[in-house]
């Protein structure tokens, strides 16, 4: 018997991602040693609390008295009345001009990108990575037929570079993917990046004869440290589709809620929602979790304490520059984006495995030469890994 | 300015599917003339309540110490504990030889389905798909780059047809999907059907040289009438994927929660689990939603009142009976079956909505000429519904 399976399914399923790999080792390292003796910094699975709002929300439909119909199936998109208090959360908070019929609700950031590519995409069609760039990207680029197509990392600000985009375009181009703030690199991409980039795909895009769709993927949005802002991008370039989850804001990863939002000054708005339910329907996400639907519409806005990955960011960036590493300090998320003080940034991240701090090599971040450390753990976590890194400083021969 | 949209995908979003379209109608409708006067047998969206258990589960996932974590990330298969006690209750019902690490969990039936056609299937392979069958089947397995091939009904016991079946296997075959309770006949398969379409299968694997997958879509597996059996098909079948869901067993549609199971039994087991979670990487899944994987483990096995179906069931075959209609006697889920009076079954439903009964006409099931009525309703709301299909039969000419 011989049997042929799509071996791009096999491999996916073989090969986690890095940062699963990593995380799925830190639990069973935690089993061997101790929880507390292995600095797991790999995956963005807050430690923060969920704010208090969120499970007081869930007691409450639990208690109301429409409560039978809590859990059935809602539209396709999303309830309607759920549509509809987030478009009026987006439009107080952003001037957004949003209608419920504008969105379209979905399991997740990652759900949102993935059903966005698969209602753009042709074959053929190439899709802008901008390095560093979250490493599924290319899978659910992929995934949708599309080839993704990496424009390099722009050290050390870590701002998309326009003219770097501007080179990259071509006419099969569909989408651009930014997402600000950015994992890896902690960076909140400024409005002036943002205008210089929607100004070159403006004008490749009259060159062209077609839209080019600027994909922003924001599930870091509301985690901005004091000093910067994150701009509303659809205000600033028209044909942007905005991927969002409800994970970080919330602090609620596991439960898979966000959004698509098109707005309507997006090129043929109507069938490019229709595209969107059509992927949606394709790939078998039905609706969205009707629960966490009305969580989501209830809580839009309200956010974790961010000043809590703030003082994390501080510390850490202060600790691990006194140790001599070179750091990106973060303007928001919570990742710290750090230099390999060796060219191969995994072999560095091996190093640090000896010492039970386990870190990201950006390698599969597009970014070679870097590390990711996701800060969102317990404060008290990242003081007693201090000694850890200190090691790891020595066995890299850095200067205190 | 011109934009090329992926075909398939807009028009699928553009154009619903015939069920999700009558269930919009139905809500406009009501807002009409008011809910009480649309009976809406349209989709199988549950009226019965969840079992007290659910609810009553979430309050105490809330209450619990471990509450910081609930809303976090799992593994991608789902949370191993939560897996484990799925397992064990697989093993308790049906003598399942389940493990943890045969099980992944989904975003529900919709996507336990994609994933698995995602899994197996390579460009140029067919899937049998037995007719009456959910009209989103064709979708999933055109979705997923595969071919579907259609069994004609069998008419009028509805159980699949293995010598059908046989005809239409050839060498390209990946799978045959089954689903029983069926929706839309309600019939459910005997043992005696199964056993002979597993042996067919077996037959012709080994011809072909390679494993023919038998796929058996369960979410209806709960719902079964006195005097019936739904037999656990890898008892039955070695080479069998359960694609399961929650949604009716426990009424809670809107969560989206369910499992593939890949039992040990099954040809290259490890390899096409790995697909199994390539593939739901590939699509945006990341895990299924965190506080119902908890519902999931602590549920499993426990079933809405099914005595409310039944006794639904009884009462609408009767009427309907008596008012002159031909209709298959449901043996499970919450689907009626009954033959159109004329053969054009898409006019008959359309005569229908002049009473404000939605129906479904079964051509979308690929099987013309019946229709689908679904009485997951509140039993008063059946009753009140008698006048107007006493109308629809006098506006056909049935004899009373």
């Amino acid at each position: 018997m011989s049997l042929q399976l799509p071996e791009k399914s096999v491999e996916l399923g073989s090969a986690r991602s890095v940062m699963r790999e990593l995380f799925e080792y830190g639990k069973k390292r935690a089993a061997a040693v101790g929880a507390e003796n292995v600095y797991d910094f790999s995956l963005g699975n807050p430690s923060v609390e969920p704010p208090a709002q969120v499970d007081e929300c869930i007691r409450a439909l639990l208690d109301a008295p429409q409560a039978a119909s809590l859990h059935a199936y809602t539209s396709a998109q999303g309830d309607a009345g759920c549509r509809a208090a987030i478009a009026a959360s987006l439009n107080r908070r952003f001037a957004a001009g949003a209608g419920a019929d504008d969105l379209y609700l979905t399991v997740g950031a990652a759900a949102s990108l993935t059903i966005t590519f698969h209602a753009l995409c042709c074959p053929g069609d190439e899709v802008l990575l901008l390095a560093p760039f979250f490493a599924e990207y290319r899978v659910f680029v992929e995934g949708a037929g599309a080839m993704p197509v990496v424009v390099p990392p722009h050290a050390p600000d870590f701002e998309p570079d326009a003219e770097a985009v501007r080179t990259a375009l071509t006419p099969r181009t569909k989408a651009v993917v930014i997402n600000s703030p950015n994992n890896p690199s902690g960076v909140v991409f400024s409005r002036e990046t943002l205008e210089k980039l929607a100004a070159v795909l403006r004008e490749k895009a009259a060159e062209y004869g077609h839209p080019i769709f600027l994909v922003t993927d924001e599930p870091y949005r509301e985690l901005v440290f004091a000093g910067r802002e994150a701009p509303w991008v659809p205000a600033l370039y028209a044909d942007t589709i905005v991927c969002y989850s409800y994970s970080k804001a919330l602090s609620i990863p596991g439960e898979r809620i966000g959004y698509i939002f098109v707005p309507q000054s997006a090129a043929e708005h109507d069938r490019v929602y229709a595209a969107v339910c059509g992927a949606g329907r394709k790939l078998g996400f039905v609706n969205a979790p009707a629960l966490f639907q009305r969580v989501a519409a209830a809580c839009d806005g309200v956010t974790v304490d961010v000043g809590i990955y703030e003082r994390n960011a501080a510390f850490l960036c202060d600790a691990l520059t006194a140790l001599g590493f070179d750091c990106i300090p973060p303007q928001g998320t919570f990742y710290l984006f750090m230099k390999s003080p060796v060219p191969d940034a995994a072999a560095f991240c091996e190093k640090a495995k000896e010492f039970d701090l386990l870190l990201v090599p950006a390698d599969s971040f597009s970014c070679p030469g870097w590390v990711r450390i996701a800060f969102c753990v317990p404060a008290e976590q990242l003081q007693r890994s201090l000694p850890a890194f200190e090691k790891l400083a020595q066995a890299f021969g850095l200067q205190k």
